[in-house]
């Protein structure tokens, strides 16, 4: 029956799935999985249980469940993939990528086996190449298969801005095009304060310093934990795109989407504006580019591809 | 000038103080600040940090700022206490309580200095003694100083009875009096799906299981995550009793407070139905018992008043 | 695709109409098409403009559309009937029920020809009779078609008590069955502040006079006005029945459904408590009722059929 | 006490003042006072309880009263003006003036009186003069007597650009400057859905007719309607003016400023950018114009002189 609640599995119970899975159930979005393997299945049905029972007192009406099994994430409308290991220290960045490479693998087979109508949204590092197993292995329609990167880097960068100028973050904007990270394409003159460019309220030095602190966003929050990495604005970021999707918004936000052309580039997974809506990816917006956007978004592409080289 | 925003400090900064941050900001309740102490201030700014970063993306506009120095809490409304440490296996009761008595004695030693005219919720374990410590220390009258237990038992209780009946949460109501944890006093009689009392719905022995297993309901969630205790549905309970007294709500909900006659007992801090509002613990509500009810919040009160011998 | 936005159609675009449908939208429930009869069509799009232009500010994404075309309702997930006219000085009871039954049938038969899957909820007063009209005319089976007032007079209620005792709406529930207006039964004693129950805070006198002012709720406000009558508590009503069916939220809500043996009534629509959740009406529940209440129900009863009999 | 709630006053209680209310309290922004004149004061208290009455239904905590006397309003954090004629046929535009004149000059002195430290919004028409007159007769601070136009004038244009691109209206920004209407100065470069220049989607001939519908917009809802005008969107425009003053949020919003010199201009009301957060207008923001803007800013100036030069 077409009233049913909408069903969303989260794949990965760290820190950065729970939080997701905790926002999806606030928000209402649908019903929730947390998905972990078998040895975290109790730490899982305790998260999950823990979330439900903050229910009553928060006010939302949605089932979250912990498991290991992925029976039962059947007929999800919507998974969201964070699973797959962080970067240890003395581990090359090649052992990453395989071994996430795996994990993507596995992954994909039981949530195509168990949902083959879904739409899948990746977070898990490094994202692009992720993306792109994901996208392989499914053999899902390109708009079915999604990454994160964007949201999360513009809201990094938004909150910059709204500190520097002491503004409401509802009035800023930001846009970000390629990797994430290091490789992140700061659009500053498609961001704004209450619709004024920010080039016209912050000094060019000063712009350029919270770009670079937007770009070394989650190594600023690693080193300050000392211990494991964000997850609140992750999640968030996460759930943005998740709710565009089951709410069919129509959002523009950027994505890490399957180009085929577009920007100049075939066959890979990199960050773009987008539109998202019901259909996952509706769009892709081309913008004209400087020379010097185009390079850098070059150079974006050129890492992931570079990363994309270890692939099995 | 009035108009400034609520200042709201969480001290103790593990996942239930950040979870409960992070609720008091995604309510737009008021700025926040994360206390927590010296060692743990890189992690606590880390988290706010994280937090702050999810603003642009849920659109809330509220500070989160992490510290390990009370002076950030100045002139707060409302402080929050989670900090403490919890029992380790081969530790006495004795010991968590003597511990956990010098962190409250420390901490509002500096909560008081700070904020003299502030309100503040206690969840600190074992929290009858936990907030009686603080009231003590505090020199505060009795209606700013308030101990959360019985908002989360019950919460656990609807919980499972939404599940039991297959109904909507926001359906259910549940009502608990005394201590938390084995000394919860459920009145059964005054809980309700949809108006019609829980006896008229669901067999005596079910009922009573279901009573068994939310007295054991933060055991349960141990239990399962192997490794630590609940967060999401403790911060939720703050959340929702802060929310009260921010907003001058005068709900009726279950607190830890100072008894001077309520129910026969005098100076103790125990679980009763209160009205919550901007005056804190505006007025206790007194109830007749069934003579085994006054006999099960007699038990509460010994076992209370047990834990306060061993206060220093 | 199962994940475009569900449709909502509002029947008659007055002020009853007109603030369903913009809770409706704010609320993010779904796409809203405002219908009146041609005459109307201009102010309907007048009014659904105005309120799509709330939008950007308010936060929401809904399209709200005004017609007289009810090819513009086409499969409407669900259908909320406002029209009808209301009660004149000098127009007697039957040509009341004659008139808004014509609008009833014309009503009814639009909307099963462009929405057969639908689930319908009726407003038209008086309401038990035309619910019953529009059932007979749809064909639909009983538990897609709903009536209200049970909500609305119990939110009075609630809100009469809350006054009272100087306490949050939010722990207040109150219980009424039978039908709306005079004929309602309050079951006061399935009504609490918190948990306890009414009679043991408000003296039996004073109860009672609530309860009198409930069955004049509409009145009052009607005599207030002087022109016009309820529409804000009355589409918050609606707008709660709506939420229950189509987030499937299986919420315990008084509703006017069609009985076939419970309460001892056959083939009338009367007020009871239910469960709704995305099969419309997926329960009705059996309460024991004193010999007082139940000869309240029989009132009720055999008032709705009298109103029946003048049904042609 | 500083926990206790916000009061706002909203004078008038037609369409537009009860929708300011409804939504004021929907959003628990504080208790709310709708006041009217004497001849109106019954149908404001039925206004105030059918609203009330809905407040267990939608949740919300926030005392809703209706009244015509001033009293009531005493120590108001924040003051709505919704109250004067609108323009009939036949009347004059001076006949206008000099009407709502007498108005808010009698309206303003009774708010004085009674919250002599409130901060003061405008919506009566024509409004630029309106406001200046409120603010010579409070003698209120400038910062704390603001006039509504912008934020209305801009939710017309990003709804019409949301539809044109089908497009979430949460990524459509829009900027306006000057007058309300005819003499609006919307800033197109200023525009973006999703970050992108307006002018890079839209072509301009096009973008020039949404700008002169939105120029229009409140015609098209009065043409529409045929008697009466729009209230939803003007209602939801003050509302968030009203939240990010008593929220003190930093918003950067467009309103009606008095100017000292910025823009060019010395002692009149103008739509210009702001800041406004608890302290009311806390910043205007000047902006490079170009020669043709600065144009359109003068005739609007000019425009709002003349309608000065009737002012008694």
């Amino acid at each position: 029956m077409s009233l049913k609640r909408k069903k969303i599995s989260v794949v990965g119970a760290g820190f950065t799935g729970a939080t997701t899975a905790f926002l999806l159930a606030q928000k209402e979005l649908g019903d929730v999985v947390l998905v972990d393997i078998p040895q975290a299945e109790d730490p899982t049905k305790g998260k999950a249980l823990d979330m439900l029972e903050s229910g009553p007192v928060l006010g939302f009406d949605a089932n979250i469940t912990g498991t290991s099994d992925y029976a039962d994430t059947k007929d999800s409308d919507l998974v969201i993939i964070t699973a797959g290991i962080a970067r240890k220290p003395g581990m090359s960045r090649d052992d990453l990528v395989q071994t996430n490479q795996k994990v993507m693998k596995s992954v994909t087979a039981e949530v195509v086996k168990n949902s083959p109508n879904c739409t899948i949204i990746v977070l898990t590092n490094p994202v692009d190449a992720m993306t792109y197993t994901v996208f392989k292995e499914s053999g899902f329609p390109k708009h079915r298969v999604i990454g994160q990167s964007g949201v999360l880097d513009s809201a990094r960068f938004r909150t910059f801005i709204a500190q520097e100028l002491n503004l409401s973050v509802k009035d800023i904007t930001g846009f970000v095009l390629g990797g994430h990270g290091d490789d992140m394409v700061p659009l500053v003159r498609y961001s704004y304060a209450g619709g004024i460019p920010l080039e016209k309220l912050i000094p060019k030095d000063r712009l350029e310093e919270i770009v670079e602190r937007t770009r070394k966003g989650g190594g600023e929050i690693v080193a300050l934990l000392g211990n494991g990495s964000a997850y609140y604005a992750p999640a968030a970021s996460l759930v943005e795109m998740a709710e565009a999707i089951l709410k069919d918004q129509r959002r523009v936000l950027p994505a890490i989407a399957y180009l085929e052309g577009e920007y100049g580039f075939e066959g890979i997974y990199l960050g773009v504006p987008t539109i998202l809506g019901a259909g996952g990816i509706e769009e892709i917006i081309e913008l004209e580019l400087t020379e010097d956007e185009q390079a850098a978004l070059q150079k974006s592409a050129d890492s992931v591809r570079n990363v994309m080289k270890v692939l099995a």
